[in-house]
């Protein structure tokens, strides 16, 4: 039987024309590394059992993306897949179990997910879920191993990060899918969905950045400027930005960095410039530029007896962590980040309030915005360093 | 004038017979690596401004005591000099300003001072005092440079530690010295002076183990029981000692271990027979064994998403930490733990009494008792893995 169109004016549909059906639809295909995305008609299957199939209305491109674009590592590079994890849109329809969202409810993804019943969810100390926290190599649903989207002629395209967002239409295991008020802004809540919660998150639940405190953030994009504004809006006193491109600074300015390090500028080694800047050592540091020597810096840039660094950059270098293991017995620390801590599903919907009510802000994020076509053109606004988010409207 | 001798009933003596004066009195004295300890008569100077010169009633030797001994960093060569830093005294003397300490009290000396006034006592997330904290380079007293032991034709001997305790008098910093209930087994505290406190104190203080959790501890000497010894009273349910000498397992119960692993008796590597006998990983792990394999070992044995591994363990290796930067995104973490993380002098005498009252089983951890003089032999039963701790009567 055909069911009714369109939406009621209490927006109460628990189907639409679409439900149960293969949704053709558009998608920026990766056919290979660092090849053009090719825009191509897909086909997407319906949700299954606690999945939600989410109609796509706003992404963006974060570092991430481009690192498995480009096929840094031999394990990103499995083709054709739909690569994309920070976005917005609308739920069109849930599979079978599914009872925290419904069709219409506005939704952000989650690469890191929440499942809310394994261990480690039901444990305070960790946001990692064990089914949905990020498995670099998976690349289709973890319900039955396949994918649910495939090329017109039937083949399979993979999926990515458990998200998938470079398309109209996702399938997403609904642990990796977030409820949020339908009067937040859409467009502004893609930045939930990955750089602003992990930077974010790393200064309010990771470092927990106390009022009056010092704090260094080693890279200045998208990630590194949440942190600064983790940092500002928890009252940290004096946080200093370091980043070779002195365009940064600018921009951070409006995220609460006080002070601003050039490492060209001086043949002193940056920590050597903080530690006399700070009488010893900043409380915190964040390191956001995926680089080990930088993250040497950024640990002797904390205090001695206290200091805390926190990782957020990734390393994709067969290096270990270029600290002995006597230096410990200084009292810095260092600790890794993933998602800024947050419980996805948990946490979330407040802290998009919390947006909402201007706690923190997201404004000076998005520096760009382009239809959807044109991903080829953003993705290359970030390679330059041009963008912090460009954002694709779909 | 000379003063009255003795003490009174009231045990109320601002000085003694000696008090100013220089004493002549035996002391073990190392003069070069390795080298036996050649007990001799040596002079020690009065104590200056803020110092206390202790007669030392009970000492015993930890394995710090045996690196130096060894000579086993270039830097540790200055001789001669008097090691030691685990030991129980009395009060002989005060010098100008002590007000906490006077004649007559008993005392323990501690290597981690507190001077109660630097910024790193002011504050509550460290014990590393800025000035007495441990400088391995350090072998004079900090107020003039100088040291207060002499030989008999008036060359120096130097310190070692903050303490140097095997001797029949020292002087220290009063930043090193602890006073404590005058109603403690004298005998007993040294071990607060270093092994106890810092192994135990890595479970209470800087791990924090929570009751119902589990432990693993790699390396089962004095640190690493004590380090047992404070899961246990912290209601840890299980407990896994790992070392190569099984002997060590039977001293172990007695301090709460419920668990054995003695890696040579399996192919695997430990972390996996751990995961597995827990389901994942213990809650926290402590390497106490100051090697770097170890240290990987003890990492991996902890649970991902929660997992903290306590480092002990000294470690004088030109290798860096053996744990990749990416693994941190697991959730594991890694801490270095100094003097237990007890500020000495603020929570040493509390500590004390919580032994007295039989909250800490000390008992275990004597094994031997010898006359000073016997110094060699104790030495050697500490190199030989025979002694936990052997005390030393002067």
């Amino acid at each position: 039987m055909q069911k009714p169109q369109g939406e009621s004016v209490s927006g109460v549909h628990t189907e639409s024309e679409t439900t149960g059906k293969v949704i053709t639809c558009k998608a920026a295909v990766v056919l290979g590394p660092g090849q053009p995305f090719v825009i191509e008609e897909i086909q997407v299957d319906p949700p299954q059992k606690m999945e939600v199939r989410v109609k796509i209305l706003y992404t963006s491109i974060c570092h991430t993306d481009l690192s498995y674009w480009k096929g840094e590592s031999e394990a990103y590079r499995v083709y054709p897949r739909i690569l994309g994890h920070e976005a917005a849109g609308i739920v069109e329809s849930v599979g079978e179990g599914v009872v925290d969202m419904r069709k219409g409810d506005h939704v952000i993804p989650i690469f890191n997910g929440e499942c809310g019943d394994c261990v480690y969810c039901k444990c305070d100390k960790t946001n990692l879920c064990e089914r949905f926290r990020v498995h670099p190599l998976r690349s289709v649903m973890v319900n039955d191993g396949n994918c649910r989207f495939s090329t017109k002629d039937g083949k399979p395209i993979f999926h990515f990060l458990n998200t998938s967002t470079f398309t109209e239409y996702t399938v997403l295991h609904s642990a990796c899918v977030v409820k949020i008020d339908s009067k937040a802004p859409l467009k502004k809540m893609i930045l939930l969905s990955c750089g602003v919660s992990s930077g974010l998150g790393a200064a309010w639940n990771t470092a927990k950045v106390q009022a009056g405190s010092s704090v260094a953030i080693f890279g200045l994009g998208s990630v590194g400027l949440a942190a600064a504004e983790g940092a500002r809006t928890r009252g940290a006193s004096k946080i200093i930005g370091v980043d070779i491109n002195p365009n940064k600074f600018i921009k951070g300015k409006a995220m609460g960095l006080t002070d601003f390090i050039n490492p060209n500028d001086s043949k002193n080694p940056v920590h050597e410039i903080i530690q006399e800047m700070t009488g010893g050592g900043v409380d915190y540091s964040f390191e956001c530029a995926g680089n080990l020597d930088v993250l040497r810096e950024a640990f002797l840039s904390t205090h001695e007896g206290w200091g805390m660094t926190v990782l957020l950059g990734i390393h994709p270098t067969p290096r270990m962590l270029p600290i002995h293991p006597m230096e410990l017995f200084d009292g810095r620390r260092i600790i890794g980040s993933v998602f800024g801590d947050f419980k996805g599903k948990t946490q979330l919907p407040h802290f998009a309030q919390q947006c909402m009510r201007g706690v923190v802000n997201l404004d000076e994020f998005i520096t760009h915005e382009l239809p959807f076509e044109k991903i080829n053109e953003a993705f290359q606004l970030l390679a330059d360093g041009k963008s912090l988010r460009c954002v694709l409207h779909l």
